[in-house]
């Protein structure tokens, strides 16, 4: 058996996605993150307009990416290959200690309290938009994010990264937010935007996300 | 410094609550994992109803509960101090292999996949009762959650537990599924209906729920 580290590692991605969904695709998350720590990875594209295969949902239960295989273990949920990532490389995630768990922390955080109420204005604006019901709902729904990212930008404070130094934290936090590329509101919170914007510049980022476009330009014109 | 397992720890919750979040406030999670593994803990209860002190949102940045600490690590996020149980006690989750990543992944799953989508009904049924506009945003979002429960029901199959044995993963899935109780949905996934009512019916869910109503019918009647 290889040994973790050196195992090549197999991302799931889509070959083709809706015009908005260019660069927020969560497969993003796992390449930064590989990125991040020089993990050689390949991608297995599949088609986000067609119905998922059996053999597709033994692998990923609700038919989203990423995946994520490496010989090792096979894992689903963008959270969970962060935290797997994390655990091979210091650089990602403190092996031990109190900076470990305030990671994990912000980590979940970002997964469970805050990106739910981000992607409720997703669902009505782009999902549902020009719809009167979606128009109807979505005072409450922005209400509802803003309180989380007023309580993110008081717990940022001035501090550049989450947790401390950079983790899978911030990795999570900061793609949560790009959900919101499409509004305005994240002016209202100019040091949470300074944070996202600190993200995007990660040469890692960068990396990510040119090739997520890359692959995707490939699959409009196959 | 005590030893981690041997650490009191102290877990937040609320001392009051509306109604129908009786029984659902998530220190649940943390409740029922400590009850399973016999690692005593004690609350420490704010009021609901009440603004969040200063102190409070440091240990916790949205001033929800639960926050946790036992004197070695402060987390915050359910899903957080489940993974720090879980990782002193492999009847909550194999500390390594195959099974430890699919828990894992199923952790994630409950937290990200499966609870956004319900917690959208839980906010137009409890939060918004009896608005126009909830009334008319409920179908997608029912129809939201049901793709979700399909998928989990095709993932479950017969099987008793996510992850093989009982893990973490299914404190935190049965939980969420509570946040269904008001209404029938559930009952058009058999599967998961009887997965869930496996899981209230273990001893350590018992007491967690038990604790959880006392403490509140005192500060009700306080």
């Amino acid at each position: 058996m290889p040994s973790v580290a050196s195992a090549a590692a197999v991302i799931t991605g889509f070959s083709r996605v809706p015009p908005f969904a260019r660069g927020l695709v969560r497969d993003m998350r796992v390449r930064w993150a590989c990125e991040e720590i020089g993990r050689p990875y390949r991608m297995e594209l599949i088609d986000a307009f067609a119905p998922r295969s059996a053999e597709y949902r033994a692998r990923q239960p609700f038919g989203q990416v990423p995946a994520f295989t490496d010989g090792n273990v096979d894992l689903f949920e963008s959270g969970a290959i962060l935290l797997y990532l994390g655990e091979q490389d210091e650089s990602l995630l403190p092996h031990a200690g109190e900076t470990r768990w305030k990671a994990i922390s912000w980590l979940f955080a970002a997964l469970n309290s805050v990106e739910p109420m981000l992607m409720q204005i997703v669902n009505l604006d782009v999902f549902n938009a020009g719809k009167d019901w979606a128009a109807a709902a979505r005072p409450n729904v922005v209400e509802l994010a803003t309180a989380r990212l007023k309580s993110l930008s008081d717990a940022l404070g001035g501090r550049e990264w989450l947790a401390g130094p950079f983790t899978i934290a911030d990795i999570a936090m900061v793609t949560v937010l790009r959900n919101l590329n499409h509004t305005d509101i994240l002016a209202g919170f100019p040091n949470v935007a300074g944070y996202k914007a600190r993200g995007e510049a990660r040469p890692a980022f960068r990396s990510a996300l040119d090739a997520q476009l890359v692959e995707l330009d490939r699959g409009d014109s196959a």
